[in-house]
């Protein structure tokens, strides 16, 4: 038996979890965009911005800024992209609300072929290395699963993450 | 006389913000992505993200929430893209933390050449449709003041956006 966490409609397994506080938790990335893309949600399934309580909007954020300090050192970045996919028309795709923190680096985005899937894929989904379909928008919940990062390497993340924490941020639930 | 408000070494006219709470300030663009795309900051010049405190940061995003609510609905969105570029870069250009915010809709950036430049414009730099120039870097701060909008066109945007909150959030200062 081992811990889960809700996201949406789907589950995260505790593996995955590097950091929990009161009211949020910090969970490593599917198909990160750059090395260290990382996700915080809320622990309740709220799905938009608009309906999170001023608890847990105050403890997300709180929470992103712990976070944001150790992945920007931890990956040798320089800056942060903070976002937040707020409904289908800005590209959430799973129904809870979830801050992507992305490390940057000088130039780690070249302006080649590649920066423009890697950005509508984004913006306009979740997801970042993806194929448009005939709508212009990201199939990610399809077959692609033969991309996602597998378990293990998942896992290794964040443990070497959790160990950059507090133990009041990472004790097992 | 007026009310000003600092925005990095910059200084943003009263007549351009639109909402107040006790730690921060909400104002209209130069240069809007899209229509209804506003900036909210924390009133105090505070450069990263980091930087803010509990309170400042709680006080951000609550404002952030308050105002996304209501620039969702008076642009007739259906989502909203919420995001801060946190040093140079993620992009970030004036010093002092702002969270962008943009009204979304089915469709509203289409897949053809000009999403590529305002969607690098968004995440690299914080403009949105500008040139790159040899470093493939935003020239924002240059010459290109001769496509911002003009005061009267942003005083009117924020007079009508004022009109939307609670007295609380709009009285002078």
């Amino acid at each position: 038996m081992s811990a889960c966490y809700s996201f949406g409609k789907h589950l995260v397994k505790g593996s995955q979890v590097f950091f929990r506080s009161g009211l949020s938790f910090g969970f490593v990335n599917r198909k990160p965009v750059l090395p260290g893309h990382i996700l915080v949600s809320p622990l309740r399934v709220v799905e938009r911005f608009r309906d999170l309580t001023n608890d847990e909007l105050a403890d997300l954020f709180q929470s992103t800024q712990i976070i944001s300090k150790v992945i920007e050192q931890e990956y040798n970045a320089t800056s942060l992209s903070i976002a937040l996919q707020d409904g289908p028309d800005a590209g959430q795709t799973v129904e809870h609300v979830h801050v992507h923190v992305l490390p940057r680096k000088p130039e780690d985005f070249k302006a080649n072929d590649e920066i423009y899937d890697k950005l509508q894929g984004f913006m306009v989904n979740q997801s970042g290395i993806s194929k448009l379909d005939e709508h212009n928008q990201v199939n990610f919940d399809g077959d692609e699963k033969a991309n996602w990062r597998t378990e293990t390497d998942m896992s290794k993340e964040a443990g070497r993450l959790r160990e950059l924490f507090d133990d009041v941020y990472t004790k097992p639930v």
